[in-house]
């Protein structure tokens, strides 16, 4: 059961209620008035939670479950708590998880400090401040900077001059946001540091020293996009680092000048991506995922975790190792050199 | 010798007063009496300082060590610096640090900026603060929260609604707590961000975007733990993340939501803990690691640096690569590749 | 054209002017006062602005190009573009960054909030601050810090006690700094921890813990050295952290205790320096490698993208691989295990 600490919940909903928001039916005769007062998994769910099954492998956890409502497949539900109201879907955790926006209707916005009583921050009288704009203690917002509607500014962040956040952008504590310009409905978790001067430099060879690249482009951040904790995402050198609609962007990601990154990507925790790289609509690429600067990945391409990307990736071309090839290559090649030392074992 | 600019020295010791406290023999006849003022390594000592000596490679520094006192074992006495205090033990390096701790009793406490009078921190009127606890300047606590006798909150941190801190805990500068429960005695280095939603959503096909899986979990940090600079711990999706009594967690480290850590866990910087994933007591994961999701780490195993482990691992394995394998198939498999193109140069 | 939310441009100049200040030279009879009143890229630049042409790949963009003077090399000036002053010089991105700073003159200083009136800041009364000193809303310097002459100090930035900023230096937003000595023209970007405990412990079997060893070094930083967003720099145990003058480090770096970094080493993002490794003076290591503890790299090597560095690499040498070895072996090796499955696949 979520905290009550940290979560707010409404209801108890009845079953009949749940099954209209997420469009589950209800095979047989249950009792669609039976009232429903958390969401749970499985194990920890009460006769008044909702659970859901999805999942062969969690037979076992169904079959004991003592929940009071499950929101399962039809072809699993043969498998479904016996107490429970059954509940089909076409994707049990997906439906789970918007019963769980009803359960928790504040989930969808991340935690702020923002009761208290917004003293402290420091605002720049030059600064527009829409409607509802709610700026935690310790923020620090800049000249000539737009904050849109609603949106919150966590506690201890720094939104530099001339930035423009979006309406419904929520940044959470020790945000930097400099020289970006930024859509609506963005969240930026805790940390994150946009529009830093990008790597660029050339080496004067008179001076001894490495020269630094004048950083003049900007971040663009588009609509509906989620940024993780400490991921940094540096400034163009002349045109503009990009991050496309609906990206999903994970923890500690790097993403470096004049990257342009498509819509709806999946960015998974600690990936590098170098300068200039431009990256298609819906790419994947998992978890300390590097790749090479100039790289073009195309839509719909997946990187599996941990490989380093030296060469163009084609749209919807699955890839994995270091350097990267097409998967089934990568396990093709894996496989040979284990016959290697099998092979060196036998002759013994 | 250690800056004082930065540390206070407490001593001069006698000889005698180390090797109590380290449990030292001293061979034959020697002057225990001896004062000793400072710390230092072999190179840097003078005859005034405490060193010691551990690794027969360091033999020629040993020699050459101007040292006042050298903790050292049995087995290397022999070698040990011809003017200094020979102290027989078995740890040099645990000694050492032990008599160190003695000369620098602060050590053992994060440096702070506390002496700063304290102002200008934001403390919500609602939050229970204990018994000579210390909030920096430019810190912010947020209301309901709970922090525990002797804690230090540091400069710029920010410690969202209702978390709880236990006793004697220290929170570096520009630190995130958010949604989570720390126990007694936990060091927090900074930047670190604790709490933030965990990295989950539903391809919702009718919108055509990724939709937030609402994240209703907890971060868990249990006592005498410590968290490297600007490592990230997202919360849980329904149950908890949980860090274990006594790991040692380094920089850039990302802990998905979910995952259970063991008591006593290394893990080493830029390491990266997939969701879900379940880690046993006394493990060591070393630097740039990644796991999977979901993946079962056993009690005591270890994973070298750089490995990528998608299947579970067994107590006790030690594995390395990518993808992990038991360690001397990973050295196995190296030799082989090697030898192919060994033999091409052969046959040229 | 650069934003002029963000960016102010001194000129226009004639094209004269840009020859003078990057030494080139202009072949035939062309018009060398033309006006040029912007920089821009060969695909984006008008009649009005400067562009560069380096590389043959871009020729086809150079052909297309409407801008108004062109940076290119002698052997590339014949495919520049049509209606352009051409300028000779022999790097056109040096030439062309040397342009774009008397178009941008703030270009090189890091964007900063200090236009705020700087109220909020807790500046303890024993810290030294020289001329011309800005810090920023929210931040916070320490008792016993000394702030060189004309430098920076970011919103939210934490300067703990006894840390000494040489001149000129820039501190981004939300930087910590403790137990360091910064030389002078050192730039800092957002969220950079530097001096925080070295990840140092030994384990106490009697308690049964892992017991901290105590970190009684500094970080010392040279002049003229950049440290990207989010990087973390820990100090030293008994010696200290040193980072060279001249080094160029990116995004999310981590540098572990005891570390030395030569001169203009080039460092980038999400690179792993374990504790005690010495590093020459112009060494690279590219994106995501790591070197593990007490190794040693020679001047000028080179390391490789996501390379794993588990020895000593001699001067000059570049290395490639997990395990790294000479970037020749490695590739040979990778075609090597390359040929295995293309045998197999010949033999079906």
């Amino acid at each position: 059961m979520p905290d009550p600490r940290f979560f707010q919940r409404a209801g108890p909903f009845r079953v009949r209620e749940i099954a209209a928001w997420t469009g589950a039916t209800a095979p047989g005769q249950q009792d669609l008035d039976r009232a429903i007062s958390d969401v749970g998994d499985l194990k920890s769910a009460t006769s008044d939670d909702l659970a859901y099954f999805a999942g062969a492998e969690h037979a076992a956890a169904a079959n004991a479950s003592q929940c009071g409502a499950c929101l399962t497949t039809e072809s699993l539900s043969a498998k479904a708590p016996a107490g429970a109201v059954v509940l089909i879907v076409d994707d049990p955790q997906a439906a789970f998880s918007i019963a769980a926006d009803a359960f928790y209707p504040a989930a969808q916005i991340p935690i702020s400090v923002a009761t208290l009583d917004g003293s402290g921050a420091y605002i720049d009288p030059s600064a527009k401040i829409g409607d509802g704009v709610v700026i935690e203690a310790g923020a620090v917002v800049g000249p000539g900077t737009e904050i849109g509607n609603r949106s919150r500014i966590g506690a201890g962040s720094v939104v530099g001059p001339g930035v423009v956040v979006g309406e419904d952008c929520h940044l959470g504590p020790n945000v930097t946001l400099m020289v970006c310009i930024v859509g609506s409905g963005v969240i930026l978790h805790p940390g994150v540091a946009v529009g830093q001067d990008g790597f660029g430099f050339v080496f004067d060879s008179v001076a001894g020293r490495h020269r630094k690249v004048p950083q003049l482009g900007r971040v663009l951040i588009d609509d509906d996009v989620e940024i993780g904790a400490n991921t940094t995402i540096d400034r163009g050198t002349l045109n503009d680092t990009v991050i496309g609609e609906g990206c999903r962007i994970d923890n500690q990601v790097q993403i470096g000048h004049n990257v342009v990154l498509g819509k709806r990507c999946i960015v998974v925790s600690q990936v590098g991506i170098s300068g200039s790289c431009t990256i298609g609509d819906d790419v994947i690429l998992a978890g300390q995922v590097g790749l090479a600067d100039n790289v073009t990945i195309g839509p719909s391409a997946q990187v599996a975790a941990k490989s380093g990307v030296m060469r163009d990736v084609p749209p919807g071309e699955a890839v994995m190792g270091y350097p990267a090839k097409p998967i089934r290559k990568f396990w093709r090649e894996i496989a040979a050199v284990q016959r290697l030392t099998d092979g060196k074992k036998r002759s013994k």
